[in-house]
């Protein structure tokens, strides 16, 4: 059974893994981190021991590798045959294959260290080598989320491409929108209940039914206007492209 | 003072404004639609009485046009010369100008006939052709929303296409996303609550700031494994474009 837990990292994910682990009573035992500030910080946070090398790693019932995602075949390398996980959406688990148990563990939520999070409601993506050890790795992740999805590599990585298309890509659209606004001295304050209905607006429909806008409407006289008062051209670009592939999406 | 209001159209707009209105003990005189099954209904809804005809409408405080953009000059040139409004976001004052006195109500938020919505907190522009009517209409629209912005029809242009990037194209964004998961037979409810808490996080911080994923970190590997594995072409370019985008809003 799982108890003891190093975290290999001190970003955000390794932050808010390692809170949600430490209420949860497990106990970090290391905290490993070439950054010794945020390292630190980590671990007087969750009563662990810091470390700035992995040559000092001790034994653990389970080591959670949340670097970013180039260094993470690296550190696996370099760690002695303890059970290991990743924390990432884009990585194989192959990635890990030195070792005789390993796994993933793949929140998908935009996770900044400062949040107040709820990680009861964050759905996790769980891949493991072997029954066994996903079966280890769920009774951990169940006591602090209670949306588990068991996919593999291929799948998980589906899903973090769209989870860029819909969350990192919408959110640079409301900084184009804010953008456009901030240059007419105009207040984003005015979208923000839209931003948020819209969003929330996926609990009830599908978003394809969800959709309005003059692109749907077909209504290219708006469109026009649009593009003709829009100065920059990849934003340009960016309303063309969408605006058509609505079009196209919505056709006859 | 205005009591007496009728309202022209049975679409989205009419109805969500005219329930409102009709909460705030507002009488709503007539419901003007060509439509004679949503026009009826809504009618009824307001206690209001149904005509099809604009040759029909009778004299009262505030005629509100709630028609699509195209329609509203037209129907503007057809009724006699009360106090009219109209509710486009894209469309000039000026539109209205052979009445006395005219103006705008542009609220926004995408309504649907059907969503249970709380005017209160949706944002209304208002726009009229003189002070007094000005004042006329936010007396009115204060007993909905306490959300009022006073913007000039150029401004309200650059409201509407901000709404249409930060809103319809992030909605466009959540059905490809979720396009690309059902073609994998993944769930997109593994999407919802990142989707929800990205928007959600607009109330915290600039969504500048907020930005996250692989072209922010400027992560060109991640980037490329993406487009390797997008079928559809226009979604590729899309892709493309925005990271893109993203990597030169982040560039040094």
């Amino acid at each position: 059974m799982i108890k003891e837990i190093t975290i290999i990292g001190s970003g955000n994910i390794a932050t808010q893994l390692g809170i949600a682990l430490h209420k949860a009573n497990f106990i970090i035992k290391q905290i490993i981190s070439r950054n010794p500030i945020t390292g630190k910080v980590l671990a007087q946070e969750l009563q662990s021991q810091f470390v700035n090398s992995l040559s000092m790693i001790q034994e653990a019932d389970l080591i959670i590798i949340a670097t970013n995602d180039d260094s993470i075949e690296k550190v696996s390398n370099e760690i002695p045959d303890y059970p290991t996980v990743h924390t990432s959406g884009n990585t194989n688990l192959k990635a890990l294959n030195k070792q005789n148990k390993y796994g993933v563990i793949y929140p998908v939520q935009s996770l900044h260290k400062d949040d107040d999070i709820d990680f009861k409601k964050i759905p996790i993506c769980i891949e493991a080598n072997s029954m066994k050890f996903k079966e280890e790795i769920i009774k951990v992740i169940s006591k602090i989320s209670s949306s588990i999805f068991c996919l593999n590599s291929n799948e998980r990585k589906y899903i973090h491409l769209s989870a860029v298309i819909a969350s990192n890509f919408s959110n640079h659209l409301y900084a184009i929108a804010k953008e456009i606004l901030d240059k007419k001295k105009l207040n984003f304050n005015i979208l923000k209940p839209l931003i948020i209905a819209t969003a929330s607006k996926i609990e009830l429909n599908d978003p394809l039914t969800n959709q309005t806008g003059p692109a749907k409407r077909k209504d290219t006289k708006t469109i026009n206007e649009h593009l003709k008062i829009i100065d920059n051209k990849n934003y340009k670009k960016i309303y063309k492209l969408i605006s058509n592939n609505i079009i196209e999406n919505h056709g006859n």
